[in-house]
C-alpha cells in the first residue's frame, strides 16, 4: 500500500471523521464506537474471540513483529483478580527505539495529513474489532470489572482516541496547501505568490501510561502526536503494559500494510525497579510527552524537560459540596454508584464531601451532618448489599499502596463505614474492598483531606456552613488540584456561588446528579476531562490545546510573476 | 457602557472580524487597515495632526490617568535620528501593577467573549485613526524611516494584532457556551443534561517589547492575551517606550469608556541598568509571557518560567542559498533592498549568503563566487546612489552595539562591500550606515557566521557546492535558529531538495524572489512570522497554536431530566 493508497483510509473512514468533526464543534451527544458488549454489535462469536485471544496471551512472549531491541524480554504483570499473566515482552532500549523512530519520521511526515489520519482512523477501527480482547486485558490489570473495562478500556477510550485524532485533523487542515496569493499594485500588476504550507511534527513523542486507564488515558496522547507526524514510543506501568502493548501490536500492523515504518509507534517496558520514563522524557529527540499518573512525577515532567511539551493528568482532591437540597434520597443513591465505581481507583472519584456541621434542610426536615453521614453510608451499604452488582462495580484494588490507604483509613478520622473485604465468586484471590466513609473536621483535619488519598476512601468533612464549604473546595483545589466537584443546592444562588468558585479554581462542575448521570463520568465529543487551569493536569482531553502545539506550518513561497520590480520601495 | 454595551462594539466590528476569520483560513491576500499613508484614506489633516501630537508628547510627562504607582517618574528614550524624547512615564512597581490587573480579572473575565472581542477590536480601530502619531514614535525610537514606521509600525502591527484576535476568537467560538446533551438510553428515556462552557483566562499576561519593532512584534501577544481574558501587563524595550505606551494608554481609554477597569492594561518602565522583566515574568501571577528579542534573554525565560506559557521569538542566523540563477540582475536587485531595508535591523534579515567557491552557471554564462559577490555588491551600491531612496529605505541605525558590529565588520573576513557613514539630509545627528558584505569560507569561518551578526552586514560565504550550501543552511539553523530562508536556483531538483531541508529544519522559505516580494517582509493573515520549530521562536505569529493556550475552558453540567436512576451500572 502507498501513501496515496494510505489515504483511501481516509476516504473510508471520512463518514466517521466528519461525524467526530461535528460532534467537537456542538458538543452534543455522540459516539463513534458502541458501548454495548452485545452480539447485535460486535457478533455473534466476539465474547467469546476476546477471551480466547486473551487467554493465549497468557504465559507467552508477546511478539512484536520488527521491534528494535528484541532478543531480551521483560515484563512482570500480575492481574488484581489474583493471576499471574506471565506475558513477557521485547526488551528494547531508550537507544534503540528513539533511533527507530528518527528514522521512520521523514517519510510520515512527508505522507500528509489525509494519509496518516487514514491510517490512524484504520488502527482505531482494528482496536475496536477486538474489544472484548481488550477488555480482557485492561480488567487482569487495572482491576477494573469486565463491563467497565469493556467500556471504559474499549470504546469508551476509541471514542477519546478519535475524538483527539479529529481536534488534530481540524487543527491542521485549518491552514491550506497552497493559496495564490494576490496583492494589488495600485496602477501596476498585482504581485502574485503561490505559497504552500506544510504541516510538521515536533519530533519524537512519549506516551507515559497508567495503571488504572491504561486506554482511555494513553489514546489521545497517542493519536494526537501520531496524526500530528510524531512518531510515537508507548512507555506503559509496568502494572498494566498489555493493553498498550496489544495497541502497540495493531497500530505497527496497520501501518506496515499502509506502507509505513512500523518503528513509528514502539513499546518500551519497564520495571518499577528499574524506571525508564525520566532517561526516555529528558532525551532531545524528544520533543512531546503525554503522562498521566501521580502528582509528584507529573510535576517532575512539567519542570525537567524544558525541550519538550509536556501534557500532564495527575491527582488531585475531587470535592463535593452538599448544601440544603430536598432530593437526600436521590443525592445518596447517586453518590452511593459514585463512591464504589470500581473502588475510588478513578482520577473522577470525589474525596472530600463537604457538609454543615449544623446539618442540611431536606424534604424530610432538616438533617444533622452525622445524619446525613450515616444515609450516605447506609446508601452504599444498600447499594452493595447486591452481591452481582457490587462486584459488578467495585471491581479489585489495583495495588498494594492503594490496598494499603484503606487498610489504614479508619485512623484517619471517626469512621462511619467500614471498608470490608469481598470474597469474588470468580476470582478468589482478587482483592476487593468496599469504600471507607471517613467523618472529618474542615479545620482540625486540613493536612489529611487536602491530600490526595486515592482508592476506595470518603472523606466527609464537617464545616461551618455551605460558604466554608465553598471556601475549602477552593483552596483545596487551588492547591491540590481536582478533575471533579459537585454541589448540591436547591437554591439558585449558591448553585451560581458554586459555579464562580469553580470558574475561578478552574475545575469542571456538575449539579444535583440523582438521575443517570454520575460525576465520575466524562463523555467523548462533549465532557471536557479535566481542564489544564488547576493543578491535577496541565491539559484537557480533548481541546484545541491538546493538539495545536503538536506540529508547526512551515510555509514555501514563489512567485508566479517574476516581472522585474521597478519600484521596489 | 455596560458588558452588554461592549457586546455592541463587537456588532459595530464584526464585518471586520469575519473578514479576519475568513483569511486566517483562506491565506489569501487581505488586509484590514490601508498601508498607504495617503490623504484620501486617512483625512487631509492626519499627517500634520499626527506630527503634531508626537511633538506635543517630546519633553513632556506622558499620562495614564489611574495608573497604579503614580509619582515617581522614568525613562529616557534618545532617537536614533539624534535628539533626546524626553518623555518621562509613570514609574510601577511589579507589585503594583500585578496587584492592580489580578483585581481587574474576574469582570473581564465575565463579560465574554463577545464583549472582550468587541473591545479589543475598538481599541486597534482607535490605534489605526492614530497611525501617523504611532508612526512618528515608532521612527523616532526604533530608527525606521517614516514610511516604513507608518507601514510596519502602524497598519502592519494593527493587522497582526487583528489576526491574533481572530485566532483568538475562532478559537474560543469553537466550544459552544451551551449545548442540551441528550444520552439515548434504550427503551428509557434519555440522559438530558445542560452543558455549559465558559472560556477563563490564565491569568495575568506580560508582554516584553523589543527595540526595534515594538508594536508589530508587540500587537499579536498583547491582544492575543487580553481577548482571552487575561489582563495585560506592557514591559516596553527602554530604548522603545513611546509606542507602547500610547498603545496602553488607548486601550485604558477604550476599557474605561466600556465600563471596564483600565488596569486591564498597564505599563511598567524600566531602564537598561535596572531590568525588571526577569522580576515580572517569574512571579506566581504571570502566567504569560510574550518576549521579542535577543536569544539569551529568550532562552532564560524558556527556562525558567515553569507557571507561565512563555512565546519567545528570538534571534537567528537567517540564510540565502544561491544555485545556478539565470536572472542574476533581479536576484541581485532583490536582493540588495532587503539587504538594505532597515539596515538589516530586522529578524527576517538574511545574514548568511552561501555561494559555491566554483561559482554559477547565469544568463551570462558561469559567475565566479567573486564575481556573484562583486555583483550583489554593486546592486548595492547602484540601488543606494539614490539619496532619497537610501534614507527612505535605510533608516537609522537603533542602537549603540549594532553599530559597534557593523564597524567591526570588516575584521571578520574580506571585504567585498564596505559599509559607509550617510549624512542624513533631515537629522545630521542620525546614525545611518550602508551595509557591509563580507566574503568567509564555509569551513574556516564556521564561528563567525553561525552567530547573530545583528545589524547590516551580510556575509557572503563560499561552500563547495549548494549541495554543501544546504547542510550549512540545515546546521546553522538546527543550532541557530532562523526566521527566514531564501533560494536562488532555476534546477527544479534544487528546489525541491530546499525545500525538504527547510521542512526538516523547520525554516519559511522564499524562492527566486526578483520583483516586489522580499525575503524580509511577513504579511498578517497570509505568512506565518517564524516557524516554532527552530530555536529562532518557539511560537509562529500567529497560528491556532499561539492562541490556543492562553484560556481554558470550565463545563458546568446540569441534568434537565431528575428522573431517579434504576439501572446504575
Amino acid at each position: 500500500m502507498t501513501a496515496s493508497a494510505a489515504e483511501t483510509l481516509f476516504e473510508t473512514h471520512k463518514a466517521q471523521l466528519d461525524g467526530a468533526l461535528s460532534a467537537i464543534r456542538s458538543r452534543g451527544y455522540w459516539s463513534a464506537f458502541p458501548e454495548s458488549p452485545s452480539k447485535r454489535v460486535y457478533g455473534e462469536t466476539a465474547a467469546a474471540d476476546g477471551l480466547a485471544a486473551f487467554e493465549a496471551m497468557k504465559g507467552a512472549p508477546f511478539e512484536l513483529s520488527g521491534h528494535p531491541g528484541a532478543g531480551m524480554r521483560v515484563g512482570g504483570e500480575v492481574s488484581p483478580y489474583g493471576p499471574a499473566l506471565g506475558v513477557s515482552y521485547p526488551a528494547a532500549t531508550v537507544d534503540a527505539v528513539l533511533a527507530a523512530a528518527t528514522a521512520a519520521l521523514p517519510a510520515w511526515r512527508d505522507a500528509g495529513v489525509k494519509a496518516r489520519t487514514g491510517v490512524c482512523l484504520e488502527i482505531l477501527k482494528r482496536i475496536n474489532a477486538q474489544s472484548f480482547t481488550f477488555a480482557h486485558t485492561v480488567m487482569h490489570t487495572t482491576g477494573q470489572s469486565f463491563v467497565m473495562a469493556f467500556q471504559a478500556g474499549g470504546p469508551h477510550a476509541q471514542d477519546r482516541g478519535l475524538e483527539a485524532i479529529a481536534y488534530a485533523y481540524d487543527a491542521m487542515a485549518a491552514t491550506p496547501e497552497h493559496v495564490r496569493w494576490e496583492k494589488p499594485q495600485g496602477k501596476n500588476p498585482p504581485l502574485v505568490i503561490d505559497k504552500y504550507f506544510k504541516t510538521v511534527p515536533r519530533g519524537v513523542a512519549a506516551v507515559i501510561g497508567v495503571s488504572t486507564f491504561p486506554t482511555w488515558n494513553g489514546f489521545p496522547g497517542l493519536f494526537a502526536s501520531l496524526v500530528t507526524g510524531n512518531p510515537v514510543v508507548v512507555k506503559p506501568h509496568p502494572a498494566a503494559i498489555l493493553p498498550l502493548a496489544l495497541t502497540v501490536r495493531i497500530a505497527r500492523g496497520v501501518l506496515a500494510e499502509a506502507g509505513f515504518d512500523p518503528n513509528l509507534v514502539t513499546l518500551l517496558v519497564d520495571d518499577a525497579d528499574d524506571p525508564i520514563a525520566k532517561d526516555l522524557c529528558t532525551r532531545p529527540e524528544v520533543r512531546i510527552v503525554d503522562f498521566t499518573g501521580g502528582g509528584a512525577f507529573g510535576n517532575w515532567l512539567e519542570e525537567n524537560c524544558p525541550q519538550a511539551q509536556v501534557y500532564t493528568e495527575k491527582s488531585g482532591v475531587n470535592a463535593v459540596v452538599i448544601d440544603d437540597f430536598a432530593d437526600l434520597k436521590g443525592m445518596a443513591r447517586n453518590l452511593s454508584y459514585t463512591f464504589s465505581l470500581y473502588s475510588g481507583q478513578m482520577c473522577t472519584t470525589p474525596q472530600n464531601v463537604f457538609i454543615p456541621k449544623s446539618g442540611i434542610k431536606t424534604a424530610d426536615g432538616v438533617m444533622s451532618f452525622d445524619a446525613v453521614a450515616a444515609a450516605l453510608a447506609a446508601s452504599v451499604d444498600k447499594f452493595l448489599s447486591d452481591p452481582d452488582r457490587a462486584f459488578a462495580v467495585l471491581g479489585a484494588i489495583q495495588s498494594k499502596a492503594t490496598l494499603d490507604r484503606v487498610e489504614k483509613a479508619a485512623a484517619l478520622g471517626r469512621t462511619v463505614r467500614r471498608s470490608a473485604a469481598l470474597t469474588h465468586p470468580d476470582f478468589p484471590d482478587a482483592v476487593v474492598r468496599t469504600p471507607a466513609m471517613i467523618a472529618l473536621d474542615a479545620e482540625a483535619d486540613r493536612e489529611t483531606y487536602g491530600a490526595e488519598c486515592f482508592g476506595p476512601v470518603t472523606f466527609l468533612i464537617a464545616t461551618e456552613d455551605t460558604g466554608d464549604s465553598l471556601a475549602r473546595l477552593r483552596e483545596t483545589v487551588a492547591e491540590g488540584g481536582a478533575i471533579t466537584a459537585a454541589l448540591y443546592a436547591d437554591d439558585a444562588a449558591v448553585i451560581e456561588r458554586a459555579r464562580a468558585v469553580c470558574e475561578e479554581v478552574g475545575v469542571a462542575l456538575s449539579v444535583n446528579l440523582t438521575g443517570g448521570l454520575f460525576v465520575n463520568q466524562s463523555a467523548a465529543f462533549s465532557d471536557f476531562h479535566a481542564t489544564g487551569a488547576n493543578p491535577a493536569a496541565n491539559a484537557a482531553l480533548t481541546d484545541a490545546a491538546f493538539v495545536a502545539n503538536r506540529f508547526r506550518v512551515i510555509e514555501t513561497r514563489i512567485p508566479v510573476d517574476e516581472e522585474p520590480a521597478e519600484t521596489a520601495a
